[in-house]
């Protein structure tokens, strides 16, 4: 799983097919590993980024929890600095928390993400990660 | 990952600590990975069992999500057929559905457990799959 060709295939979970939303800059793969239904309440997702993609930020109304399978990768919560994720990372996004997450410029990335109490409410997607903010990432 | 040394020590996720309570049959090891708390509702388990070892029956009044990382296992609801499990599996299991899981005779098997709903209350331990009934599956 060190090349990216590698993770670009699938990390366990399928890659599934692109996201064709306005809310992320650059391709991404989702595979709905669990959908939105009102039995379970916890829908999940495979989600596979190439080098450089990111999605907008955003905010879960009821939280959501990404854990990390492959690749290398960025999440930023509004006010705080970028922290690097890789294979085995769990990140805890607390409701209505700014943030947003992507690849590193050199790898791609992919992470499940479960989200949580989602009777609260859809994702409040909101401007994206300019270039010029995410060029200066370290 | 094939041989079963490998899956023993990790599947991405780390191999945690071995489970001391009496609602398993052989060895089985436990690593939270998002813990039982209020703000997210979703306790997460990277749970790995060696080879034959497997949970009693139970039932999750709020249900479960199991996504397969590793090696190959059992899934049984009662009266059904038991299925037989591997890498990038997913079952939903239901609220109150009885039913329990674990390795096959000759592999390690390794999945994430997402328990849902978990304001409906706790799991609710039934009696054990004894060798007799363990050992005629196939």
């Amino acid at each position: 799983m060190s090349s990216n060709q590698d993770i670009s295939k699938s990390v366990i979970f399928p890659k599934g097919a692109k996201v064709l939303n306005d809310h992320f800059i650059g391709a991404a793969y989702l595979e709905l590993l669990n959908p939105r239904e009102n039995t379970l309440n916890c829908p999940i997702g495979n989600v596979t980024f190439e080098p450089r993609a990111r999605n907008n930020w955003h905010k879960h109304p009821g939280g959501q929890i990404l854990l990390v399978t492959g690749g290398k990768g960025y999440y930023q919560e509004e006010g705080k600095p970028v922290q690097v994720l890789s294979e085995g990372d769990v990140v805890q996004i607390l409701p209505n928390v700014k943030h947003w997450h992507g690849a590193t410029p050199d790898s791609w990335f992919t992470h499940i993400a479960i989200s949580t109490n989602v009777q609260k409410g859809d994702t409040e997607w909101l401007e994206p990660v300019t270039d010029e903010k995410y060029n200066i990432l370290k």
